[in-house]
């Protein structure tokens, strides 16, 4: 029998974000492999195999599981949100690169789900209409100089920024870094929003301005989205404000 | 009887990739507002008014739908793939902004949706696993010059690209003059790949370099993803080739 792999996103948390595709590979596959906190969100069922293993292990995670299906297994890895944005995707499609030649031959599909930043956005009303960059803050795999770099060419482009990874209690500088560099291109009105565990219980909705924002409020659960020159709050009575960037420019 | 307004994005067509959410959105509606062919996505339903309209009145569509929200009215506008992405969230918060007081005051939720290029990521491996920009190379909305500006700064910042909205038959010249940007400044060998339809019947995929690649081919259904210089091709036998843009840099 041919194993397969299936790369499960899980969208942000909730059932109602979760696709049908990804709900009926999670009904078909004989090995959960993932992060802990995310193989805990899938229901458990007879005959499926959890390996839970730690953030930091991405790659060996994703080589364990193409091992097991070049063994005839079907396996999911699943990932927070969409496995192709800063997720399992790129760790697999590594691990197959480098790894013996039959990983280059299973049958190996990624199914797409529902982003931090965009469960974050659709809260927050229209912040990414327009042009955006996506970025993670994380200096574990790349250089802070590059890092740096990719924040200046977004402010020369006038993008709006999602910002994931923005800190964790092993990094909590790099979101003050990050807006450092921001405040000097920018003006203080930016818009800016920390959306934190959007979708779960715990969910928490900052709105606020660059000039006004505390970096220190994100989290490693939190996106950070940054405004362009055009981005500007839209006020509700008695609700939090949306924020627009609008398609067209002046 | 209070009214509603549901931005609902429905991917970027099949079933399996509609999220639960948005399901139960179109199943509660009375008013079912959006451009034809999105509208034509959604099964009829008895006591559900359809109102379709044609791309360009984006607007003016927001409006008649907030107008009927604010009538009392249960009303869905929907969206190909995310509404937050290049779709109708952008539309619906200016109108709310620029109408009058009580569309302001009106329930309005945006149902977050698998956006093209997280389809045709998903089909190509993992081409956005690193940082990326998502560039919409309409002109309709925003002058030319900001378009290049933001095509060099995201070379600049080395960002890979998803590239919305390549070319129209009334646009046929925006993509050739993106590329000649492009070639400018990246590897002729960078891989790039034009992701039509993906996830509908006619469906098709081009994995090519940015030095080979004919950007003629685009056109208005069309995702353009073009690579970081980390950006690279795995190939896999009797299958296409992955795009791998790892999340690591040298």
């Amino acid at each position: 029998m041919r194993g397969a792999l299936y790369v499960i996103g899980l969208g942000p948390g909730p059932a109602d974000w979760l696709t049908p595709q990804a709900s009926a590979a999670l009904a078909g596959i004989e090995d959960l492999v993932g992060y802990g906190p995310y193989v805990a969100r899938v229901a458990p069922r007879a005959g499926v195999q959890p390996q839970a293993s730690d953030n930091r292990v991405e790659f060996e995670r994703a080589g364990a599981a193409l091992a097991l299906a070049a063994q005839g297994r079907r396996v999911g890895v699943v990932s927070g949100g969409d496995p192709g944005v800063f997720a399992m995707a790129a760790a697999v499609v590594e691990a197959m690169a480098q790894g013996p030649a039959e990983w280059r031959a299973l049958d190996v599909e990624v199914l797409p789900g529902v982003s931090a930043m965009q469960a974050a956005a659709a809260r927050l009303g229209a912040p990414l209409g327009g042009d955006f960059c996506a970025l993670s803050l994380s200096d574990n795999l790349k250089p802070w100089s590059l890092i740096e770099r990719r924040l200046i060419a977004a402010c020369d482009g006038d993008f709006a920024l999602a910002l994931y990874n923005p800190a964790s209690k092993a990094r909590p500088q790099q979101i003050h870094d990050a807006f450092a560099v921001l405040r000097a291109r920018r003006a203080p009105s930016t818009p800016v929003a920390f959306a934190r565990a959007v979708g779960r219980p715990d969910e928490a909705l900052v709105v606020t301005t660059l000039g006004e924002a505390d970096p220190g409020i994100a989290d490693m659960s939190t996106l950070v989205i940054v405004g362009a020159s055009t981005t500007r709050l839209v006020q509700r009575p008695g609700l939090r404000p949306f924020l627009l960037t609008p398609r067209s420019y002046p």
